[in-house]
């Protein structure tokens, strides 16, 4: 391993230990619904977006105690909107990350009640904290965009366009506007976030916004790629889904190797733009390279 | 029509207008997901909620700006909380108050994101207005009491147990908690919301709390006795539905004449209550009493 994946690896359990700490304590009469939130928080993940708060944070003034509520918050509305995609009704995945989703585990009911509760617990977290802020308004602030990004206008507007076109052709803006928002929303949500509570100037949080949205672009062209040539067992997820469910991506349209081109160019553009603002943070930039040439 | 009865029209209309002012506007590529909210939202219904959020609040410091947008998020959680209960995968109801429910109309994976949608906008709506507030710690309180009351720990609590005891048999202790949670837990929020908001003292909110979960278990128990001896066509949906699925209700464990005993019974309480804290309120009087003979 790498001196880089080394450190990607302390930050994920960092992460992990952060976002496992909110889990609500499992006793009594609420114990299924508690049961069911978990098993889908605990099943893991890359645990991107909480890093990309920390790290963004990092350009300007951290400090970690006010990240670590909206590190927690942000995977936990990552994760409902997993479970919620894993549905029958959604794209009925029986697995993910080589493990039973909720619903296929609990029942198609408890997943939809568990996305549920994960989304909302997201924002009983993000209220508290703004209780326990040292800066009640950058706090505000940073769940505003939060709660933006991954509503109408953000996450769901992109989701529901992505199953309304489902089978359909589209052109490149709409397939631009979906991942600008199915993929790109929480990710903006999470560097904005970072940059928010580190006390950026307004300036300074639009750039990292443009870079992030770069970011957003490349990772889901990243899992377009995946989808074709990735490995299954390393995925924990069956390859081919694109293509089975009749899907545009940006494979269908350039094919894989103009695709992968794609990816290198919106993560050149998220470094040239980062490399302008706020303070240098050389594992942000070598995290970027790494999602260029990521195998899950 | 009474006195009563044209008020309460009134303030439901109020009530209406302001739902349906947070309504984002229907433009552009993200417009089906906004269809689809809006459907669900303008569906109707008694708008109970922000009503009691009013009512509670003329109780103390009464000042409707700092309502507003706690009135509208209330009844956005409601109704996503209608429109995943009706999925499928729930309680599988094509119809609610006459008309095609939002997955009958929309499809199913709408249904899910609607639902998904209406939840994340009341928080937006939430977090907003905390900027806007002019007094921004009882916002923050209110919508800390609203995220909770929501939750694992509140509605959602109530409806995964219910899901989990269907078919089953319950004793009293878990009718009792489903009851204070699926129903009671936002009936409370409501009235815990305008106390807060209206300046009331701790002890003054936790008295109003204790006569919102009686109201919520006297409504939920009139619910029971409504899908035995009510009117389809005024209900909007079939009557035997609990029968229907094999539900534990009180009026299976009491019969329908002793269930309206508890629903005086638990109003009767509420009454007792509000009538010791805060000014008095002869409408929101009225309107516990107008719950045990309602017919829809």
């Amino acid at each position: 391993m790498s001196n880089f994946e080394n450190l990607l690896k302390e930050k994920a359990e960092f992460a992990d230990k952060i976002i496992k700490s909110y889990v609500p304590i499992n006793i009594g009469i609420m114990s299924k619904i508690i049961e069911t939130m978990d098993y889908s928080v605990m099943a893991g993940g890359k645990r991107l977006r909480p890093i990309l708060i920390m790290e963004t944070a990092r350009k300007f003034d951290f400090d970690i105690d006010e990240l670590i509520p909206f590190m927690a918050a942000i995977e936990y509305i990552h994760t409902y909107s997993l479970v919620h995609d894993d549905l029958p009704a959604m794209d009925n995945d029986k697995y993910r990350r080589g493990k039973l989703t909720t619903h296929a585990k609990y029942g198609e009911a408890m997943g939809v009640l568990a996305g549920d509760a994960l989304l909302n617990y997201a924002f009983e977290i993000g209220i508290s904290s703004i209780k326990e802020s040292k800066n009640k308004d950058l706090a505000i602030d940073a769940l505003e965009v939060l709660a933006r990004n991954a509503g109408y206008s953000g996450m769901i507007g992109g989701q529901a366009s992505d199953i309304e076109n489902e089978g359909k052709d589209m052109d490149l803006d709409m397939l631009d506007y979906i991942y600008e928002n199915k993929t790109g929303a929480l990710i903006e949500a999470a560097m904005s976030m970072g940059a928010i509570l580190g006390g950026a100037s307004e300036d300074e949080i639009s750039d990292i916004e443009d870079a992030a949205s770069s970011i957003g672009m490349a990772f889901q062209i990243m899992d377009d790629v995946l989808d074709v040539i990735g490995d299954e067992k390393e995925l924990g997820k069956p390859l081919h889904s694109d293509e089975k469910n009749n899907k545009t991506t940006y494979v269908t349209i350039y094919g894989v190797e103009e695709a992968k081109k794609k990816v290198e160019y919106y993560i050149n553009d998220a470094k040239e733009i980062l490399s302008n603002v706020g303070n240098p943070n050389p594992f942000l930039d070598e995290l970027l390279d790494y999602l260029t040439v990521r195998s899950k």
